[in-house]
Parts: structure tokens; C-alpha cells; sequence
């Protein structure tokens, strides 16, 4: 079983990423309600609140750990696979790899909630593999709470983009990593106040292939991660009436949310 | 010593209002970052959090509790009013008999986060002094976030706040209760966008006038909170650059946050 976890529901972006790339394989969502938004925490909040859900995936039988947050990736990824030993895939790490692939002038844009784009750790990530792109980032702060309103469409999250972007289109990126789970929801509206030919890289489906070409690369681990052939569950630590309309709208269907206390 | 808590530092505005009346009365802030926003929080996580959050205040010397959060006064103040067996000030009840007090045609309107809205709380406090009147109320999410990011004058903030507005304009309002402790910021914004004639009650002034008259009332409560005379101090779980600088706004002077565990 994979075990994912995310302040909210904005992961479920990857778990639906892994769903599409790998329908037979079970997993257990945990979004950390009680806590949300991750985003405006600090560090060591972030290192705590990771670990209890890492231990709450472990006991419901994870065999491996999709942070599928990045706030928590950027803050407590480090710290996870130093302490715990499973595979950890974060959302950070297959953004900037295929950022450094993809960019060709070598600048690269990336949006974020405050946390991860003030943690610096797309940019140092980045410079490991490609020490000739500069990183330009832009905290993102209104974001998440207009996704979470479901406003997706809406004039004023139009002119909040655009208000956001400007500097980034100023600075003549031709790559843009959507560093947040929750952006993809808004890829609609953000490539044409971006411009079409830059490339936009979802963190959500990159970290879904990462973990493809670890299952590629060990078809014991793609077993030991079939069995017990289980339905997917859906847990979280707080509920509320618009996440469940969120959660329905990323997967396209209704999801049966469980509150648990973590 | 007077205990005053919210979900992060938009309380302040009541403590702002209590300084105003008594400079002389010492205080502890509390502000529960760790757990912010609360607004969109369930009711049992946000009585849990109440009375963590009184027993801090009490172990510091609090001699009266100030719950200086909307989501929390229509949640919890029953149930901590039930368990401490100390005086609890909470914004909503002053809030709502003014508005009882001030409206002519029973037409009342009301603004603040969901889980303030969702609680009923106001309606039904309204119904059992004034039946006649009826509340037209109206949650606004977004307004949290966007002054938490400082856009208190923006275009987009005034675009939304119109927005949520107008339902309660359409409905012919005369007075509109701030049910929220942030939104005494945007009140500037508020006013021509609802109407000039509409009376505005501003809960974190309500709360601090209703001290006034607890203490009006008892001496003895006056020379209790007085004593010891001690600095002021402001305490928050969580702890992050912007909020700092929301705070110096909110008292127009740099405010020393000290983070603890709670």
C-alpha cells in the first residue's frame, strides 16, 4: 500500500496523478486538516506534524511515503528519510530535476505557498544539478485559500494571478514549476497570463512518475505494495463541508472523507 | 490580569480596544497559530483549543478570559462560561445586543468566517432578545487570508468585499455586524461598499465596551485584574515573519511575540 499525505486536500492532485498511472495499486490518503494550511508554519511545526503523519501511514500498512505537500516536502523531507526506513517520495525533488531537463535560457520560475518558496530548497536543489539556472520564486499566499473556496474561474483569482506572475514574466522564465498541490487546479487560468510557450511543470504528476521509476526500477517493491488488495481510504483530521466538495472536484467522482484524531 | 485569546493576531483588535479603554489594566495575548485559521475548523477541534488555550492564560495569571475570536466565542464560550469558574468576555453576545439596540427596521446583517456563520449562534442569541429581527448572513472566507497578507487597500480585496457584500445590500440591511476580529481592518473598505446609512457594529470594540461595564459594575474585579502590575505580553504557538509585521499595524508600534508550546 502507498501512504500520501498533505495539509488538505490539495494532494489528493497526486494521488490522483499515482491513480491514473497505476489503478491497481492501493493507497491511504491523509490530509492534515486539523492543521491546515501548512503553508504559514514553521519549520519545526512542519517536522512534527510530517512525522505523526508518517506514523499514522505506517500503521495503517504504507510501505512507502508520498509527501504530497510542498511545505512539508521542503521543510521535513530531509528529516523523514533520515529516520524512517521506507522510500520517501517528495514533491520537490522530480519538479527540479525535470525543471533542469526541460529549461533551455535557464531561468526558472517557481510559485509556492510562504513556506516553500522562503525555505530556499527548490533553489539549492537546483543549483545541485544545474548550477547555471537562476530560480526566481514568488510566494503565493492567496492561492490556496481560493482554491479552497472552489473559486477557480473567478475574475478576481484571474487578476491575482496575474498580479503574481508579472514578476516572474518580467524575468523572462521559460519554465515554471508549480510548486503547491494545489495549483494544477488553476493550470487553466495560469499558462495563458504566463504565456503559452513556457513550459509548466506539476509537481503532482512529476513526483507520480518518480514513483514510477522506482516500481520500474524494483518489481518487488511494486508487490509488496499490491498486497493486501484493499480499497484506497481517505482520511483526514478535521472535516468541513467544502473540503468534500473539493476533494469530489479533483477526482472527477464523490469521496467518502474519514475523520480520524492523529 | 486580563487573558485574551484568538486563532492567530487578528484578536488584537480587541486588545487594542481594551488598551484603549483601560492602559492601566495589564494583559496577556494569546494567539494560536499553531492551529490558525479557525474559522474553517469543526466545532469539537475548536473547543478543544479553547480550553487549551484558557488554561495557558490561567497558569499566566489571568483573572478574567477574553475570547477575542468569533469562531471560537460561537463554539466554545458555552462551554468554557460551564468549566472555568472565572468571568468570560466573548465578542459575540456585546456584538449582538448592540445591533438588538441599534437597528430600526429588524433587518441585520451579519459577516464572518464559516464556522461563525454555520454555528447559528448569532441568529438565535438575536431571536431571543429582539424576535422581530431577522439575520441575513454572509461567510467570507477570503477576507482572513487577504488581510493576513497586508492587502488591506487593494483593488482586488475591494472587488471581494463587494462581492460579498452585495447579497446583504439586496436584502436592505441597516445595521451589519463585523463578525470577525481581522475584519475591523477593512472596515474602511466595508463602509462605502455596504451603504453609509448602514450601522456598523464592530465586535472587538462591543467586547472591549462590555468589559467596561463588567468592571463598572465590581470594584473588586478592577483591583483584581489590576494587580500585579506587569508588562503586557503577547504569546503566540506558531510564529512566521508576516504576522509580525500584522501585528505592529494592528497597535501601530513593533509588537514582541514570544512563541511557546502549548
Amino acid at each position: 500500500m502507498i501512504g500520501i499525505f498533505d495539509s488538505g486536500v490539495g494532494g489528493m492532485t497526486v494521488a490522483r496523478a499515482i491513480e491514473q498511472l497505476y489503478p491497481d495499486l492501493p493507497y491511504i490518503y491523509f490530509g492534515d486538516l486539523a492543521h491546515s494550511p501548512y503553508g504559514s508554519k514553521s519549520r519545526e511545526m512542519l517536522i512534527e506534524y510530517s512525522c505523526r503523519n508518517t506514523d499514522f501511514l505506517l500503521a495503517h500498512g504504507a510501505k512507502i511515503i508520498v509527501i504530497a505537500c510542498n511545505s512539508a516536502s521542503s521543510t521535513a523531507s530531509h528529516c523523514l528519510t533520515k529516520n524512517y526506513p521506507l522510500p520517501i517520495v517528495d514533491v520537490i525533488t522530480p519538479a527540479v530535476n525535470k525543471a533542469a531537463r526541460l529549461s533551455r535560457n535557464g531561468r526558472i520560475g517557481l510559485i509556492g505557498t510562504r513556506a516553500t518558496v522562503n525555505s530556499g530548497v527548490y533553489a539549492s536543489r537546483l543549483q545541485d544539478i544545474r548550477p547555471d539556472c537562476e530560480i526566481h520564486s514568488q510566494a503565493c499566499p492567496l492561492l490556496v485559500p481560493l482554491v479552497e473556496e472552489g473559486w477557480l474561474d473567478r475574475r478576481e483569482t484571474k487578476m491575482i494571478v496575474r498580479k503574481y506572475l508579472r514578476p516572474l514574466r518580467d524575468k523572462q522564465i521559460d519554465t515554471l514549476i508549480l510548486g503547491c498541490t494545489h495549483y494544477p487546479l488553476l493550470s487553466k487560468i495560469i499558462i495563458p497570463r504566463i504565456g503559452k510557450r513556457v513550459h509548466i511543470i506539476d509537481s503532482s504528476v512529476e513526483a507520480a512518475l518518480h514513483l514510477k521509476s522506482l516500481l520500474d526500477a524494483d518489481s518487488s517493491l511494486y508487490a509488496l505494495l499490491r498486497a493486501p488488495a484493499v480499497e484506497n481510504r481517505y482520511f483526514v483530521s478535521d472535516l468541513s463541508s467544502p473540503v468534500q466538495s473539493l476533494a469530489a472536484s479533483i477526482f472527477g467522482r464523490p469521496v467518502h472523507l474519514e475523520k480520524v484524531d492523529v
